[in-house]
């Protein structure tokens, strides 16, 4: 079964290449984006300022094609599955970035904690609710070590089309 | 700008029609349920074990067509946007959850907090990472006291297609 995505605005961040951009967003929260969510959908904003935080999907639209199982993460030096690493190269290139909510001017939104490329396509935005959202006793597996690094929180070229 | 997204699974649940299930799975985190990879996936979910929370993102394959902007969400009486709301009338028909790892057999995942339907087609799934996605204190503006209220956790029809 598939079905057809289209995008519903763009993001754009500082990043205008794949490698030396922040792997995670909230790890390095400086980093200030805007959301332009297409004028079409404006009317689909009501009341989102009331939100702390907004949970980003985008197209990982510089990700090459997903022709592994396997990947090496930014954050550890070991093969994990790719469904057990939030790298771009999986079966259905969708990112997911949870970023601050700093302000909205009419259908752009200004946010914190970017770490996809300028020019990444939008595709859905979300609230993000701290009581369904949040699991901060949640155990990282093979990432936990890599999470306490910041040396290894910054991307290289390794996935790219 | 669209894309093709191909299924890469199926997710089980106890609920078979739209209205009565849980809103949220980690509200009313007592339904387990499975995610079957497909087979050809499997060698995707290498470690997954570790994470004691996977998000899983699916398609709201029974959801109506997006004909409007706003919503009357299951946790208030009054509309907001799509975009800040989590209902499945939205522009890409894509839901997020996060759920409890249990086990794992092969391409078949063990989960509990579910909340989709019976045989919701699967897209993607991330590892949880409580430093990325865990912000316990984020403000959740329109939800905060639906949040509160269990009456408000349980879904009626209003969204079906």
């Amino acid at each position: 079964m598939s079905v057809t995505i289209e995008t519903i605005g763009v993001i754009r961040t500082p990043f205008t290449q794949r490698s030396g951009m922040p792997i995670q967003g909230p790890l390095t929260p400086r980093y200030a984006g805007r959301v332009e969510v297409n004028p079409a959908w404006e009317g689909g904003l009501k009341d989102i300022e009331g939100f702390s935080h907004i949970i980003l999907l985008y197209l990982f639209h510089q990700a090459g094609v997903c022709d592994r199982m396997h990947v090496k993460p930014f954050m550890d030096d070991h093969e994990h599955g790719i469904f057990a690493v939030r790298s771009p190269l999986r079966p259905n290139p969708i990112g997911l970035t949870t970023v601050r909510l700093v302000g909205r001017e009419e259908a752009t939104l200004f946010v914190e904690g970017v770490d996809m490329l300028d020019g990444t396509p939008l595709i859905d935005i979300k609230p993000y609710l701290a009581k369904v959202d949040a699991h901060p006793g949640a155990t990282s597996g093979w990432a936990r070590e890599g999470l306490e690094d910041a040396t290894r929180h910054i991307s290289d070229d390794r996935f790219g089309g």
